[in-house]
């Protein structure tokens, strides 16, 4: 076996069982519910030093090293690694993949342990508040007490955000990245989209095509494609592409035929190989809904626990924009937690939270290295 | 009959026929082209007083005027008729249906009289040339040498650009409106993503859908959900539904639930009614090759023959930009052609060159109104 040095762990775990079944935030019951998860680093004697890695949409557990045979390394790996700012030489870093998702955690394409199918739409309704019940499912089945901090993008920073609402006395420190407290009719109107193209494909069969053997291929992929260009930027795309024929010259017939045309129907297709037409739908579903700062005294919690906060977001980020960055900043700064805002400037768009850009490298990695320090020192 | 202030005639004309085909600039012909225009207004004695409206790539022949039964006005409704910037009281107006479209004038679906099925993909690869070599057809049936200006939004400054470089003896003068000189890899992308859509349907049936009996509803439903999100900004979606319910409360469920879901599900729904798939990829494709400055030579008719040209932008337009008006401004300033440029200040974004917005009513009046002026001096 070759040697690892990020000390990868990878596992399952069955975290709710009929004795102790997990409720929904919006009602409904699981008496099954598993949780792939991956590990990174060593857990250091006092248990100060984990971080809890939340992924977005359509992220899994693996978020960093590559395995063999693999094209790519994990979805973070630029951020995640030895002597990388989630240092995997100092820091103990877990990953769990999401409820409701399609890489080994229990989600709607999951078999129904009652009826031996699928869950189909039969699947509760998720909700931000159930992600962070898992997680803290998690935590607590690897002994943990407290996490030095926990870090998301996108989806994911909108579960740290949750998680340090419901229970900030699970972390000494939060980072919430390129995040957003509350959709724009915009941000739901592009999910709209995805989803009315998914449902209504002749394969997803109401949501059991895994019974039925179809598949929502075309749904999915269009959602994806979509998606893809509001992760962008229209520059980075400009950059990449501009108007260059993906042949020699432009044919000028109706397929593909400029190379951004190409390269979209490429992660519309590979898309399909890695993710679930019904987690796609019930995960973009959480985002619409995320509205926490709605609830009055959704921060109470926090203003007696005040958790160090970072919030990062990306100068030409227009799905989730700066503005929707700041609007998380101030609302906990009202309420009294210690937070550090930051505008990183990037050219790529919402997607600049998954690649290696200095200033973006060096505040995550000042933010932790500080945090581990204060944890020396208590423990001291 | 009730009385018609706007003076309408609308009338359907074989301009092309087996004697006198229609060559395609990429290739190929067709024996028989009939379209489909209105007009308003009287022409008058010097024929001097004709304006030329070219329509974007959802619009018809229909730009002014309520018919009995309709629910809406004409597309133009806000510009054109009696008193209004292109006044029908003082103005000819003449609007076709674009070739290609599917409201009248020959498009894809049309039934090609040499089999008796419809065109299909069968029909020529278009090019913005050809729309001008239509619409050059219509000016001259309708037995006008000069007409006092061209103008269009859009897909319909498009043409008018192209038409301006092909022929400026035609024209007096040029309104170019919210328009683009070469599409971004973005606005590429955005396209390329609504064709898959609609290609993708099974009820495409390769494009003999007509044939066939089936129809890409789901497909172009798709496309225009997505492409009316470009259409108009995230401020304008924000102040008309925020995140309000369609009932009373969120449900919580996967399907139709918030306000602005509910509005685009209607836009892609009604737009079946009234649009073909095949036209939707033919003329989008048109958009995506058009890139007239590319040419060595391109402004050297127009060069010889300064047409004087508005060219008009909208703050808040993400889809086509100030930013590509200005760049079809300063090429034409370039080539000796006395240019307005004017951005107005609007928050709906693309769609705001449809709406009734007063410093853009103001502007376009006032051009056409100093143009008759010139017109008229020269005549006297």
């Amino acid at each position: 076996m070759a040697s690892d040095p990020l000390n990868t762990v990878t596992a399952d775990v069955q975290l709710f069982t009929k004795d102790h079944p997990l409720s929904f935030a919006k009602g409904g019951q699981l008496t099954e519910v598993t949780v792939r998860y991956e590990t990174y680093g060593t857990l250091n004697e006092n248990k100060t030093n984990a971080v809890f890695v939340c992924h977005a949409l359509t992220g899994d557990a693996h978020a960093a090293g590559q395995r063999d045979g693999e094209k790519k390394p994990g979805w973070w790996d630029s951020l995640i690694g030895p002597g990388k700012p989630i240092d995997t030489d100092r820091f103990y870093v877990i990953c769990p993949n999401l409820l409701g998702g399609c890489q080994g955690t229990t989600g709607p394409s999951s078999i129904n342990p009652a009826t031996g199918k699928s869950y189909g739409l039969g699947f509760p309704a998720l909700d931000m508040r159930d992600f962070v019940s898992v997680h803290r499912g998690l935590v607590s089945h690897l002994g943990i007490d407290t996490l030095l901090a926990t870090i998301g993008g996108s989806l994911g920073g909108m579960q740290v955000l949750q998680w340090a609402l419901d229970a900030p006395q699970d972390m000494a420190s939060a980072i919430i990245i390129a995040a957003s407290s509350r959709l724009t009719a915009q941000n739901i109107a592009f999910s709209a989209v995805a989803r009315e193209a998914i449902m209504r494909d002749d394969g997803f069969s109401g949501g059991q095509y895994v019974d039925e053997g179809t598949s929502p291929d075309t749904g999915l992929s269009i959602a994806r494609m979509m998606a893809h260009i509001t992760y962008t930027s229209e520059g980075a795309l400009w950059d990449k592409f501009g108007r260059s024929p993906q042949n020699t010259d432009l044919s000028g017939d109706l397929g593909v035929d400029f190379a951004v045309e190409s390269y979209l129907q490429y992660q519309g297709e590979t898309f399909l190989d890695r993710f679930d037409a019904l987690s796609y739908l019930y995960l973009s579903r959480v985002m619409d809904y995320f509205d926490p700062f709605a609830h009055d005294g959704a921060c109470e919690l926090l203003s007696d626990h005040p958790v160090p906060t970072l919030v990062c977001s990306f100068s030409s980020d227009w799905r989730f924009s700066s503005r929707q960055s700041k609007r998380i900043a101030t609302r906990l700064e009202r309420a009294g937690v210690p937070v550090t805002y930051q505008e990183i400037e990037a050219g790529v768009g919402h997607d600049s939270f998954l690649l290696e850009i200095p200033d973006y490298l060096e505040l995550v990695g000042n933010f932790l290295d500080y945090r581990l320090e204060v944890a020396h020192d208590s423990s001291r």
